[in-house]
């Protein structure tokens, strides 16, 4: 069933500053793309069926623009830590672990149930460097209805033994064999995944380059996150002028048939995002990570002023929760701390905004994705808020409000992927 | 049945810095004061039953120092405000509501039940200026098995006439009407509540300094929250010589026979906290509300080190969560970025702190509350984590980690107060 239409209480995101609402209105989806919001059904329409949601919110679903599959296993532990400690004691032993593909199916299980289950329609996320693991990760996903990317990551340096790549040849072959792999899935989809620059030898970038230059596929990585980490890029890539031009370099860091997502840029200055800017990068915001691992907030007032690309990220394990409500609500947060404490030249972010962070912001990575304007995918979420009982009337914008701030991805009582219902 | 042993992985702070672990222990109460825990029962509580929770996690119920149960109705609305600016449009005619006694029971009803299904066993709370409805809100918090101390508000002057009282001698005069109201409930207890200064006359604070020391309650209200509402203190009381000192001088700042809890504090110098070290006053700190409010981030690690008494608040609705174990995570998680952003000299809070705040720390205000030692309240929560899989095996710290950082009041299974078993 292709061709229906969801009745209820409709909200999207027109703007960042807009909030569209429709009460009682009719969300149409023809063959998997919507074809527009109406008060009544119109005539053309009036054979679809019609599932009727009066009374629950119905919003697009929600983007996911960075998250580390395998860390969804650990999220919450030994937090207590910056990136490079972080990385080097937690997460690189952690991720070891998926050399053992029994280990992987369990783990990979666990977290393709809970994404199914979650607010998020679509995501990016990083593997490990294992291909076996990495290619039964996207077979979850492909089975789950979700729409994704995932990359089988890779490193070949300053990394330890259990997980680093023994040379830039073993790591390119070790890629193609995953693409070939995954030429079956059409829902989950593969990824370039360099993991950082500090990880990757300069034969692999070029090599990476490369392979992206022939396959055009998209690309994933991190940047600009913590102070630490920026001050050994420039160690190792002296000849750089910036973090982002360490991509650059190499054809990583987006322009034409290369679209990238870059992680966290809490950092980045005037020149990295005129860099971004210029080439069409996306950037993953991912509040509660750089919360947690003490890395600072990044600037998004400043980023939606230049007219950058942006969304939101979980960053599970650096972010403990999988939900973009979540993130939405971290957003607007750590936002209003950075008002506060650092600039008061940048006004926190208000809810609509982190709102469209959350769906079009991220979406638009996917294509026409994050609202239920003609022509986008029909992605939908139907919230139930009824087991948050109010002593007086809600408006819809007000419900989906406190469903954001409170966060509680039991709220998706049903999703709708590209028209597909999952559950 | 008061006398029993509760069986599982038992869990509390011996200090700020150590977490005692029990796994497959059993925490006895006698008469609903704890024995002691012990890894088999010893010969004279033989006769006592056992509810068996292993593989469960024990942990002493979680005490919130501040919130407003008339605000939980609007909690997460309107949040893009600051603090005088949001209780001038959003608060004080919400609560002017409460004048509306059927208003007042479908909106307390709602709170109450929702505090006694949450991790919090102990809560010190806000009412409004309304006697009538306090007094039904007491009611509400009696029937439930918590131990709670409620405030019917003082306010004279500065807020609208909607929610004002005429006079200092109407305050008062209706205070002593709700304290005589009060004398029959034993589990819900009265405690003086001026709103904070710029809402109440000199008169009043007079009349309410008298009144303390002629019933020895204990006394609550905020304290250097906002910048802007320091300066209007200053304004307001040119003679003080801090927002402190306008309380201390009415005697509404502990000392003997004084219990107080102070809300906030993120502003507060060192001449003020010496007061406050002084009289034994108790922080109420309240990490989410001061980042919702922008009002900044509260030095807990310099609190700590200088031996003042600290607790965790909610503050609902300035907070939008009523868990304490999101208050411990968000504890955490703005101290590293004060940490990053302001003051590398004070370094973050660790979980274990963060926890001691939420059981011993705001526990002390009750008394011997908090822990599992002997002489000390039973306070339980049996948490089951079954819905939070993990790939590999987890030690009972680390389940208590995720149960916090994930703030999921859904895991409490089981409620004990004073060893009375709420469900």
């Amino acid at each position: 069933m292709n061709n229906f239409a969801l009745k209820g209480d409709i909200l999207f995101s027109r703007t960042p500053t807009e909030l569209a609402v429709f009460e009682r209105h009719y969300a149409v989806c023809i063959d998997g793309v919507c074809a527009g919001v109406f008060s009544e059904l119109p005539e053309r329409f009036a054979a679809i069926p019609v599932l009727d949601y009066t009374g629950k919110l119905i919003i697009p679903g929600l983007v996911d623009l960075h998250a580390h599959a395998p860390q969804y296993a650990f999220r919450a532990l030994d937090m207590d830590l910056e990136l490079l400690d972080w990385l080097d004691t937690q997460t690189f032993p952690q991720e070891a672990r998926y050399a053992d593909l029994g280990y992987a199916q369990t783990a990979y299980t666990i977290f393709a149930d809970a994404l199914r289950r979650s607010a998020t329609t679509r995501a990016v996320l990083f593997g490990t460097l294992h291909v076996p693991a990495t290619r039964l990760l996207m077979e979850l996903l492909e089975q789950s209805g979700l729409e994704t990317y995932v990359g089988k990551v890779n490193m070949n340096r300053n990394s330890p033994d259990c997980l680093c790549e023994s040379d830039a040849a073993t790591s390119l072959a070790a890629t193609r064999d995953w693409l070939d792999s995954c030429r079956s899935l059409t829902h989950c989809r593969p990824i370039l995944t360099p993991r950082f620059v500090p990880s990757c030898s300069d034969a692999l970038m070029q090599g990476l380059g490369d392979l992206q230059r022939e396959t055009g596929l998209p690309v994933q990585s991190h940047l600009s996150e913590n102070q630490g980490e920026i001050a050994w890029v420039r160690e190792l890539c002296p000849q750089s002028t910036s973090y982002g031009d360490a991509y650059d370099r190499f054809g990583l860091f987006g322009g034409d048939g290369c679209p990238t997502i870059m992680a966290h840029c809490v950092w980045s200055d005037a020149d990295e995002r005129a860099l971004m800017k210029r080439n069409g990068v996306f950037i993953a915001h991912c509040p509660q990570s750089n919360t947690n691992l003490s890395s600072g907030i990044a600037p998004v007032r400043t980023f939606l002023r230049e007219g950058l690309s942006v969304g939101l990220g979980s960053d599970i394990a650096g972010g403990v929760h999988l939900s973009i409500l979540r993130a939405m609500a971290d957003a607007v947060q750590v936002s209003k701390l950075r008002w506060r404490l650092c600039d008061q030249s940048l006004p926190p972010l208000t809810l609509p905004e982190a709102f469209f962070l959350g769906t079009r912001g991220g979406g638009a990575f996917f294509g026409k994705v994050g609202a239920f304007e003609p022509g986008y995918a029909f992605d939908a979420l139907v919230l139930d808020d009824a087991d948050l009982p109010c002593p007086f009337a809600l408006t819809p914008e007000q419900r989906l409000t406190r469903i954001i701030y409170l966060s509680d991805d039991h709220a998706v009582q049903h999703k709708f992927v590209d028209g597909r219902k999952l559950f």
